[in-house]
């Protein structure tokens, strides 16, 4: 998909450089099947792997697919409700897939799904702590976004909105201000229901997009990740091409001068 | 660009398949230059312009480097307020280009560009039984919209926001309302700022997209031409997967079920 | 309610002062009860009254409860599809009820709702040659309410969105523009569904709110009534007061200069 | 304004009765003069009192007028960016003010003006231990807002915007969220503009709404502040009434049935 090298930066996290900034997460395919689709169709250099949650339907092994398709894996600790669980969780998640990248989910319940702004630092500064690379998903709040940072956390992945509810974006207006005294790359985690979405993601000066539900629960899969695909292309395209100004009046393209071309 | 073969139908309009869904209008570029690049940059098949306004800075036949580059030409009425105007400007356009295509525009003034719903029909029912292949610019209202399929338009070609202010879709529900009774492709034409804006279009159900300014007056007209390219193949291939439904809960993309993968 | 004589310039149409800025339509309502309980709580001066259109649970003589109140019957042409159909409706209601004014509805199908544009100003052109003070129901193009002024009438009443909806005002900035134009009052008709709509309406700038349904549907339709009002004052009140301008950035109320009071 | 005993539920905090839910800050304002017109327009019950902020305009006894006109002080912490600094602050109050209520805010900078969850939960907690009656300002996040009643906040008050910004309920769904599991009031403080977003805030269920800027800095403080009062009645009614529900389509509002009342 993208092609990095000709209009754009790399995108990197902790001096890694990836080649894509789409990744995607697999919780809700249908099958190994499907995942391999997506993983494919999506173009994604990373893809995020639950350690405590699971697909019956994907069963089998989707280290193994991710191995064979050179696809960088991201163990996440979904699921985790304390620092403790996320810390174990995480430590588990080195020792088996031999990675200290850690995508760190720390959410208050399993109702709201959202981040427990207190648990989720506490555990993002232990994992640093203990050589992580730390990759939090937090809430919209800029003030946390500055935190984790502070905390040394290798990137910020804030929500657009709740985990799986197709919102997109409720808050552009916090994610600009997370993006301009960012530090570190912003990734949009969380609510993005369809490829507008994403593209604003990008408009709005995110680095990358991480989205799962919206791609693996959509009624053709593979479509859609080539979809979020493109718009994750058009959307930083559009950043830094510099878009025109909004205008409360109507603006001619061009100035009225008779038979232009007879 | 797009691959329309492999998962898309081919984008018609009154019989004739063009090879992308977006439509490029060329008013407001800076040079020939960059017009030369943004129709590259955007892989359109099809440039509308303008019999009755022109750009200094253009200057150079324009109809010239359209059929170098093997672009579809089609005529617009810009700068029209009457159905006489507006007809009498096709008939030349017709004339002098070879084309009985034409994009109708009738704009009750030039603050608010704004169409007129009396002269724009009156000028599609002339013009329809004068032979030409009608694509009229429209508001947003699904009535007008009606009206001018019923007078045998070949196209709808409702807006966004007024011309060239950027605003995006102001109405996306007229929009869809008009997608849903229409017997024509439906064309949103006017408002788009950016990528995310000309996506939103295709998923509300848009068969194509025509803008100008967006472009032609980004600060990179050539990677904005991209970003919009992408973004409508992103925003048809989000219409045709089947996006996931909104929720006003979080839903965990996976259940939770212990470790799963170690 | 309102207490215009101390904070506000009267509301007139057609030279006749109003007492309030808020007309009530009756449809929906269950009973003759309810009628009488929500024209008191709105402190309504004008309510709408369907000559096609009929409520079984209201049964009784709707007439004769506003006469009692003391409330001017303002006739509507609710059910009629052409300019014929309500040139005759208003001229029965002109002789039913003694009253030259009338608000003219033409909608274009009973799916949608929306007035058709050419029917509309049709009507609209027979009607003021015929003595009426026209009140048309229109949609919120800009350029069909300066056609109906220039016609002659008497109002605009711009929908903010499909009759029953409760959708709100789908485009804020179509109303502005009515608004900065419009030579005669303008009044917001049909899709509010809440008291923040009502009061959205009056800070646009529009001169009165006519709603029916968002009140006689409501659970309690004496409560909303009164909010309706409320909101109605409320958004006049902020539109004359001149609201502080929209920031991108924080601004602390009073500067920091240590303790202050103490 | 209000009249509780009919229709609502007194508005209680920690067991005390306010008369009205609408509390002013009256940090802004021009003059000592203004700022009496101001709480007299509005009925407040209570005004918010800076122990750290002032304004040079208004000088004179903030504390006494408040005497006077048999209004509640509440003290905020305005200006406090450590729970150190709030407890302190609180505590000056405490001594100098005679009421250990507080309005709890702790900012994490003086640029967003946004509460640093951290310094907040601590301060709160030191509060509550020291007896205070604590009212904290704080995110929209329902996670924060949770933890601060188990720390046994009197009430929460989220943002809905930063403050000062006049951009309105950013994200309503996250103050829906937090009214729905709250066990204290909510009250919406921070970032209200208009009179329709104070409506709005009430319409999502909060008990009161908080305001400043949008009053005091209005070019009619006095017309704002009963804009904001009847707003606040308006959107309180309007949640207790049940509004209609929203549809895609339009709904008539009378059944069709030939002329009927003649």
């Amino acid at each position: 998909m993208a092609d990095h090298g000709s209009w754009d930066q790399p995108f990197s996290i902790a001096g890694t450089t990836l080649g894509s900034r789409f990744i995607l997460g697999t919780g809700g395919a249908p099958s190994m099947q499907v995942i391999d689709e997506i993983i494919t169709a999506s173009g994604t250099a990373m893809c995020t792997v639950s350690m405590r949650r699971t697909d019956a339907a994907t069963g089998g092994s989707l280290v193994d697919v991710l191995d064979r398709l050179g696809v960088r894996i991201l163990p996440n600790t979904a699921g985790c409700r304390t620092a403790r669980e996320a810390v174990t969780t995480a430590e588990l998640a080195r020792e088996a897939l031999e990675t200290s990248w850690v995508k760190l989910e720390v959410v208050a319940d399993e109702t709201t799904l959202l981040p427990d702004p207190f648990e989720l630092l506490d555990a993002a500064e232990q994992l640093v702590a203990r050589g992580f690379t730390v990759l939090p998903y937090t809430n919209d709040d800029p003030i946390l976004a500055r935190r984790l940072q502070q905390a040394g956390c290798a990137a910020v992945m804030p929500l657009g909105s709740p985990i799986g509810s197709g919102l997109g974006i409720s808050n552009p207006h916090n994610i600009e201000v997370i993006v301009a005294e960012a530090t570190v790359p912003v990734i949009l985690d969380a609510g993005i229901g369809t490829a507008s979405d994403a593209a604003l993601a990008m408009e709005l000066g995110c680095d990358a997009v991480l989205l799962a539900s919206a791609v693996t629960r959509a009624q053709n899969p593979a479509m859609m990740a080539s979809a979020m695909a493109n718009a994750v292309t058009a959307g930083r395209q559009a950043h830094l091409a510099g878009r025109i100004p909004r205008r409360s009046h109507a603006h001619a393209s061009s100035p009225l001068e008779g038979m232009a071309i007879l």
